[in-house]
């Protein structure tokens, strides 16, 4: 069992319940006995796994004591009996540690239209809540992944008024979408002492930016969750909305979700690089993203960065796609600190070279100034390359 | 060179001018010397070329005598000189041609950014005239070629009141969008003696159900392009709007229309397979087009298409994830005949095991029943295979 600094007010565990083949952790327990602020953020796919739809709504009460989740299966579009499932499954967890059902989160992640296997489920669970400990957050961590090839944790440590407040997340998601393997996942866990309706402000304000800014493939599970947690324990001083101390609470919050995010895109399904999209000059913020989003996602655009090629065509062919306001003799794009484009003239073929160089490396930024006006977004993504089609056509054969 | 029958009023021809390297032909001319009707559709990308500027402008004249195409540069975002280049190429063409500089449409197709080698052009044009023929569309179908790995040309002949009518058409296009290698470009010629504002809405018409329902890899061309000649030579009846001869000569031209982009679709880069993905019983024709794309789209589809893996969770995953009204319990999908979901219900491992061969096979239909209403809508679509991957990753290196 591996260990990690804990979060004053958790315990955490995570281990091989038989879900999966070959003995990999498939079930995660995040518990905090005293019980939590939780706030949470959800899928928008109108095909939701049960599980979201339980959490979601238990979430709303802004009170929570404990996060189970599955890997192996995501127990999405399995009807009326997959939902049953879903609820027996929490009814025996909070049984086991003595809580409200209603006080547990769930998550399912792994092959959609397949149900859980309950029995398998049932024999794992005692052993996961005697095992659970300050420091398994790295087991659960390792059970909630799918195609990830590695796990993901992030930490920050301030030091507020009324104590030291640590936070703590840990996430999934190699395709954005996989129904097989992939969604994602992530839970954070702080002692940080917080209302729910501020906790879901400033959570929802940290996804925004950054787990709402990153593609792998463009496609939107049916499972995706990210919850937070906070336990206030050791912190005396309650976070009030537009406070010094919640700035500085929302900059961990926003510092761990963008390290998390960063994590997920650079263990994208087959992804060897990563690259930041940001779109300056455009319109309004919501052109820029949209913009952001069309260059982000262009399989040309991916591939290209696949190749190392400084192929800015692909780029402007993606702009003129994209529903946002343009002036195609004002684009200038920066490729690294190569400005290959300037307000519609190529700089010529040394600038390419530089370019080029950017691009062998493994992370750069790819900015886009439109020339228009002050919107502007980030988007951050990855390349598209063979592994990805290997990992997807060739999963099941 | 290679001859195909030709259509009564037309000369074409192609040949290697030297903007493609190692002798490919790159240069294609479609001539009407008695003067057509044309009618023409371009891209909507806001970033156009010169060459689509000015046929979209010149084919509003409804009458035109020739068409100019070259590959292995787009002339695309070039500026006021590219605008300039296209209009003197076109000049020196119509003074060749002794026509009117307004009576020539024109195409590029090639690298985004580059601009034409006007001299090597130049040289290539007298020969190009010179070289024209009854029996020429089969040259020309190859010189308005990029990473196609070959011509493509369909024709059907009718017996209409009036005389004998044939149409040919020949196409290109291997990415929806390539700045350095693809477009899709597709011109049709025909006898049929027909005035330009039908000859208008019948090939939009025809359009709507071909060349705009299909997708190879989601992106939007600079220079997308299909204009039709109707020359009137040998056909004596005028075509009138609601007629029977109307209809049988809209019947040819989406059937002509129908068979290029099938070979479009085959020709896909990197594609193995073509999939019609059809969606019935949605709640308009506008929700059923929405959602066929979506799935048409979606990299986890095409992934599993490559694969021959029946994963039915993908496509529900993508109709979630698309704009449109959704009764999750009502989805039913076919593979070929095997129905592996019945409203909401999966089928179970033979039917499974069925849907598997299908997939194995080179062409097939998936199709989508939302049961809500009577909205329909067809998009044909192609695997996304490694070698589309490498093709585009690895073009320039």
């Amino acid at each position: 069992m591996t260990s990690t600094p804990g979060v004053p007010g958790f315990l955490a565990g995570g281990l091989a319940s038989g879900i999966k083949k070959r003995g990999a952790k498939d079930l995660a327990l995040i518990f905090c006995p005293g019980g939590a602020t939780v706030a949470g953020v959800f899928t928008t796919n109108r095909i939701q796994s049960p599980a979201v739809r339980l959490s979601r709504e238990r979430a709303t009460r802004g009170r929570a004591r404990a996060i189970l989740v599955n890997s192996g299966c995501a127990n999405t579009y399995t009807g009326a009996a997959g939902e049953k499932d879903a609820r027996s499954i929490g009814r025996y967890a909070a049984r086991l540690l003595d809580v409200g059902e209603e006080e547990i989160l769930q998550s399912s992640t792994g092959v959609i239209g397949s149900r859980l296997p309950l029995s398998v489920i049932r024999r794992g669970l005692p052993r996961l809540v005697d095992d659970l400990s300050p420091g398994g957050f790295a087991d659960a961590a390792e059970a909630i992944l799918t195609t990830d090839t590695h796990a993901k944790i992030a930490t920050r440590l301030g030091r507020l008024p009324g104590g030291a407040v640590r936070l703590l997340g840990i996430a999934k998601g190699a395709g954005m979408v996989e129904p097989h393997m992939a969604t994602m996942l992530v839970y954070l866990a702080t002692n940080a002492r917080i209302g729910a309706p501020l906790l879901r402000r400033l959570l929802r304000d940290a996804c925004d930016t950054t787990f709402n800014s990153l593609t792998i493939d463009g496609c939107m599970s049916t499972s995706d969750t990210v919850v937070i947690m906070a336990s206030g324990e050791g912190h005396r001083e309650t976070l009030k909305p537009g406070s010094g101390a919640t700035r500085r609470f929302f900059k961990m919050l926003q510092e761990v979700c963008a390290d998390l995010a960063t994590q997920l895109v650079s263990d994208g399904e087959g992804a060897t690089k990563r690259v930041t999209v940001a779109v300056r000059g455009a319109h309004s913020d919501g052109d820029a993203r949209a913009a952001a989003y069309a260059v982000a996602n262009s399989l040309l655009v991916k591939t290209a960065i696949h190749g190392a090629d400084p192929n800015w065509g692909r780029i402007i062919q993606a702009l003129g796609a994209a529903p946002v306001r343009l002036a195609p003799d004002r684009i200038s794009i920066k490729i690294g600190a190569a400005a290959i484009l300037r307000r519609g003239r190529y700089a010529g073929a040394a600038v390419e070279a530089r370019a080029r160089r950017v691009m062998q490396g493994h992370a750069y930024t790819l900015l886009v100034d439109l020339g228009l006006g002050r919107g502007g977004a980030e988007v951050l993504t990855c390349d598209l390359s063979e592994a990805y089609i290997r990992i997807n056509a060739s999963y099941r054969t």
